[in-house]
């Protein structure tokens, strides 16, 4: 099977993913906007994130790997439904001098923590700095794995109600599927966690 | 912020999570099987996934990491909506000895290139050999990142049209949402990716 194919199986079956739209600096300064959804926790102590931006099919690595290897930083911005026509224009292959922000006319804030700016209407973003990057292969389809201490976390204060209760079914994002295809999350379902078993 | 805290704000998230219902073999040959969301792809060359348990509240690491790390083997089955209850249920903290396929009345099956068994049921799995597992922090909260290898792919043949096309519309995955609710992904819509700009 070649690369492109079992990267088509990879996300036609890992499914439904998270996107990151991650924003990052370049040494020179240029805002840098793409989304990314081989993407998730890690861990909690300490809180931290993984993405994999992976080499083009020229093998070449993404304007982000580059920026986050020479700055240590990166925000994670959550992409939630009226995000999703301009998260996706920003999926588009720009020039590392091009401002993906103001590409796809997507107004920036300054962070908290890092140097990197967010992105002003997600409902959610979490600045991190590099904790460790590693190469997963090499030419087209390789990837490396970055990982990421989250320093700083901004939750859009319209998700909270007046007793400041996180308002969860409000904060619609949505999730990556195969191809050009995404879910919605808004159909939603509990299932109870079952009790510690009396054998253990 | 506690760990607690800090965790719970990342499964709120960090949404849709795609499910790893991960199974495993301790080194005295007793199956495990466990649901992990903090997985995802990590690059197609070579295919490689990832997945990160965490330690208990008692700062202890999980039945699947202490295999996984003696074995060097694991699968990841994908769940479909048929099979949300049995994986929720083997979400319960079984003793070591316990066969959760078993407790969890889950069928297993052979697998082609790894020792560890399979889901029956699950429409797609992926037999993996550990590439590598990174220790993420210790204690409560601290996590395990564990990337492996794919060596073998299984994908229900029902998925398939008589022109072998994959039915990407039957593949009802559910993805997790913060505390004990999860996403369908029946609903779903495309994004056209953008074409390359004219600057670069």
């Amino acid at each position: 099977m070649s690369v492109r194919e079992l990267y088509g199986w990879m996300v036609q079956l890992i499914t439904p993913r998270p996107i990151a739209w991650v924003s990052s600096l370049s040494q020179q300064g240029v805002p840098n906007l793409a989304p990314y959804s081989f993407f998730n926790g890690v861990g909690a102590n300490p809180p931290m994130v993984m993405f994999c931006p992976a080499n083009n099919r020229a093998g070449e690595p993404k304007d982000t790997l580059r920026n986050v290897q020479q700055t240590g930083e990166f925000v994670v911005n959550m992409v939630t439904e009226a995000m999703a026509e301009q998260m996706n224009q920003t999926a588009a292959e720009y020039s590392p001098e091009t401002d993906e922000f103001v590409a796809a006319g997507v107004a920036k804030v300054t962070s908290a923590k890092v140097q990197v700016p967010r992105v002003q209407s997600c409902k959610a973003s979490m600045e991190c700095r590099v904790h460790q990057i590693l190469e997963m292969g090499q030419g087209p389809g390789g990837a490396n794995l970055v990982i990421g201490q989250i320093v700083w976390l901004h939750v859009a204060a319209d998700l909270f109600n007046a007793e400041d209760q996180f308002l969860s079914e409000d904060f619609d994002t949505i999730g990556r599927m195969g191809g050009n295809v995404y879910s919605h999350t808004r159909d939603r379902f509990n299932l109870e966690r079952p009790p510690r078993p009396a054998d253990s």
